[in-house]
């Protein structure tokens, strides 16, 4: 069986667990706690030098890195039921979509980088919380502006690699108090993805090292 | 034939000129220039609702937005000489290294964010450059720890999505600052990508649009 080491409230870890629900495959949870710096201790360096999360380990002990190289190797290794389309364009576009979270939302509030505008930059709770309200709602602007607006999922009739980073993500919008009420598409999305076993077990209040 | 809207010194830009290089894949070029803000005028949210670059325009007219979705359509589409392995663990791991660079350290040092650090958190030239250069050398740290040592490239014997990412992001540390002796196994990839002609072709200072 392979291990997921993750974090209930990491939105990369909570990416993995709805893919690895998706693709109905049973993995062993090992919880590293982001909150007490569990991800900077040599430990789990040994498992990813960015110290970050999630790390999928395999059977024979390799370990995979990075949510959405994660999901590509899922994808790959248990290709059904797919989360990625064969037609190119579409599959770029879903990727697209995917980055707008994947790499201009997320990283520009991952932990290390509000530490740093804490430490160096002097900024407290508000403006912490401004900074990652900014960029979720500006990626969220985007995106809903993107998506086919005949699908009940973003460009699909099932869930693929980008609901797979939405979910998380509003997760996430809500805790930093963004008004979602501004992205209906987004929302709409979201309601489906929720109605699915997949989504619901990947919730970060459903896994047992919450709270 | 293909349009790219892009800007000469744009990282994510200069990724897409070497895929297309390394596919041998002739595109008209059109420059966007970021230092006036073209950016942000409505001709090209038109093209791309996130207001970045690149876009690339296929000829019937589909615009394709964020350069590693391009390079997977590249890769669909132009399959020879292929610039992702077929292998799933390799293309995980590959994919994981070209995401340190295109999630975790190129969107921190975005234009959008280095313009709010300044007028948000009163960060000024010395501020900027710390920043970027902090956010590349952590970055350059965790690649230097992954890669295979027995290969010429990063992880295989021909350049790859990776390299399309790693020279694009050297290029810009070195505007930053940031000491790339530390950093011997990137800097020999680097090498060992300059002497290939996309690589030239892709170079910054080869772009009609530069200075």
């Amino acid at each position: 069986m392979m291990t997921l080491y993750g974090y209930w409230r990491s939105s990369a870890s909570y990416r993995v667990r709805i893919a690895l629900g998706l693709k109905g495959v049973d993995v062993r949870h090992v919880p590293v706690n982001l909150r007490e710096g569990e991800q900077l201790l040599s430990e789990h360096s040994a498992r990813n030098p960015q110290g970050y999360l999630p790390v999928l380990e395999l059977e024979d002990g390799t370990r995979l890195t990075q949510s959405l190289a994660i999901l590509d190797y899922l994808d790959s290794a248990y290709p059904t039921p797919s989360i990625m389309p064969k037609d190119a364009i579409l599959r770029s576009r879903i990727l697209a979509a995917s980055l707008v979270i994947a790499s201009d939302i997320s990283p520009i509030q991952n932990l290390s980088v509000l530490k740093y505008i804490r430490s160096e930059h002097g900024q407290e709770d508000a403006g912490v919380k401004k900074w990652s309200a900014h960029w979720i709602a500006k990626g969220f602007e985007s995106l809903e502006k993107m998506g086919d607006p005949k699908t009940e999922f973003f460009y699909t009739e099932t869930p693929m690699f980008f609901e797979c980073c939405l979910v998380p993500q509003i997760y996430n919008a809500r805790r930093f108090g963004v008004d979602m009420d501004r992205f209906p598409k987004l929302l709409s999305v979201e309601t489906a993805c929720q109605a699915l076993p997949a989504f619901k077990m990947a919730l970060p209040e459903n896994q047992r090292d919450a709270f």
